[in-house]
């Protein structure tokens, strides 16, 4: 199994079904699961079944496509009320995933812009966007690998955090992207070593994964270890994602990034930030402003385990994501390029506006 | 219940076993046993049912003392000789803890100074030795408690990773000896936030667990969230413990304590190095020369869980220990006073040779 084949999120060939990787299962089962109804599809994002804020765009895509399918009216206007209806639905599976509701509001308004045209057009319309959706994302992940791939030398040491991989997208990913576009220049002697990401382990369920299924030489350490492995010097370079990103290059990712940044920066190693320029809020001063979810302290004392693992009425400190300070970044890379400091001037000039 | 209630290792009333708390089973249950055979004996340092080094030194040293109690000879050199065999038996349970052959050294040493009187003089002699280590090292602990507790505020919020506390020492422990000190003198609003500590958790297992127990406003984080942590403004000082300490102040400690140093050092919150002057090798010139191990990677990616949590055939980085560059240690506190840089200089003017 090559690791560029797992799908995150696609349609079924007779159109019907979303089809999704169940994600929670990963590393220990390989599972798909085909959706149909609107509750699946809400319930599949909702529990973090399909994840990555690009693959979510895409599954969120091609689930109001088949929902709407079925929707037996042909009245164009009716049609539209009950495609509205569900992308409002959908769109409360995960308030914080930004591709969720673009994707659901750009679907909206393409059958919107031909709501002149009958019931059957608009949905083929529909299917059409979805699939325009995914090959985009493809289309800009592979590009972001391109720019990574140009910063890599045979050998190379590459650490990464959490899981920004083909799993977070539709194709390729985003930090991962670099090495499958080397994998697909028959480069052989990379090292990747995955951060396993606490609480919710995507470095170890999904990173480590899909690096040692494409044939990768793969290394899971726990997150206390990017000081011991840097200290030694295996790792030449680190690329991670990003969840939004600042105008001033300061970014909100997966918890953790920015302790890596700070160590990164100790040791005089080169860090990355890899993202689509989508993910670039111009609008944003700095990264002071990105507000941090809070989640559940189980995560931390009990998930995973055969027993709680801390004293019953512990306070537990469990936020999402943190804020790299964009003082701590060597460049940003997106498929219009690498950004380098002074950011605010790089994202200008690439036309992110 | 008290933390300082527990007792990590002490002799039983009618002094024929080893009393230890086996912390393999906490947070969720407090079990005592009752050792008295030096296969027991081995078995519980061996599989860190008692763990820390200091609380291993005093657990070998009355673990000696109920086996020799049974030996049934009156003869003095037949019972040295036995003695020497259990001590060097009990010396393979855990290589690398320093304390557990120097106490075992001394009790042998003690034992040999008093080779002229009877047997059952030299069990009493033994009995006090032990006693006297334990005692000691509730007399350190105490003081490394009153040194660091002189740098707390009221409202002070404390940051430690791994477990140096009451359950690594006979009592207090050294970098939460301070916080002990601090309830003694009635203070109640510091906040200690604990690092969970993978691979093993030491500190949501632990330190989690006997702060909450003393009554401390007590967090629990992911290794990850230290940057966010510190970001916040929330920690205003942090102690950790030591394995060794080098001449220029460079120390072996808990895998991650590098990374929290460099994170400290970044956002300018005061790190000091909690442990006793025996930790001290004024022998080693620099920590790079202190060697660590590295353990099976299974705890990294299988054990605790209800199943694996990585891909079957992924390399593992696991070191058990870091070395953190005495460039980023605000001081070391000792028994004997706080250490400044330059850290040589420090140490000989404590007279530490």
């Amino acid at each position: 199994m090559n690791a560029l084949d797992l799908e995150t999120a696609i349609l079924s060939d007779d159109g019907k079904a979303l089809i999704i990787l169940d994600q929670t299962l990963l590393p220990n089962r390989i599972e798909y699961l085909h959706l149909t109804k609107k509750e699946e599809i809400w319930e599949a994002i909702n529990k973090l079944r399909v994840r990555g804020a690009p693959a979510i765009g895409v599954a969120a895509a091609y689930g109001l496509y088949v929902v709407a399918r079925d929707f037996q009216t042909s009245d164009n206007a009716s049609f539209i009320a009950s495609l509205k209806e569900v992308a409002s639905y959908l769109d409360t599976s995960r308030p914080t995933a930004v591709n969720l509701s673009w994707a659901l509001k750009r679907m909206v308004r393409k059958a919107e812009e031909n709501a002149e045209k009958n019931v059957d057009e608009i949905k083929d319309i529909l299917r059409k966007e979805a699939d325009g959706i995914r090959a985009e994302d493809i289309t800009i992940s592979r590009s972001i690998g391109e720019y990574g791939f140009s910063l890599l030398r045979p050998g190379s040491g590459i650490l990464t955090h959490c899981n920004a991989g083909t799993l977070a997208t539709a194709k390729y990913g985003t930090a991962l992207a670099p090495v499958y576009i080397a994998l697909e220049h028959g480069w052989k002697d990379l090292r990747v070593y995955c951060d396993e990401t606490r609480p919710l382990l995507q470095g170890a369920r999904l990173s480590a994964f899909e690096m040692q299924h494409a044939g990768v030489e793969t290394y899971l350490q726990c997150d206390n270890m990017v000081s011991y492995t840097l200290s030694k010097g295996l790792v030449d370079i680190i690329f991670v994602g990003a969840d939004r990103v600042a105008r001033n290059g300061d970014f909100a990712n997966k918890i953790g990034t920015s302790g890596v940044a700070i160590i990164a920066k100790h040791y005089g190693i080169p860090f990355y930030c890899c993202a689509p320029s989508s993910s670039i809020d111009m609008s944003l001063a700095s990264g002071s402003l990105i507000p941090i979810e809070e989640r559940n302290g189980d995560e931390v004392t009990t998930m995973w385990y055969r027993e709680r693992m801390a004293p019953e009425g512990v306070k537990v400190v469990n936020p999402a994501f943190d804020v790299t300070d964009h003082s701590l970044v060597t460049g940003i890379i997106t498929e219009k390029g690498i950004a380098y400091p002074p950011f605010d001037e790089a994202f200008t000039a690439m036309g992110i506006v």
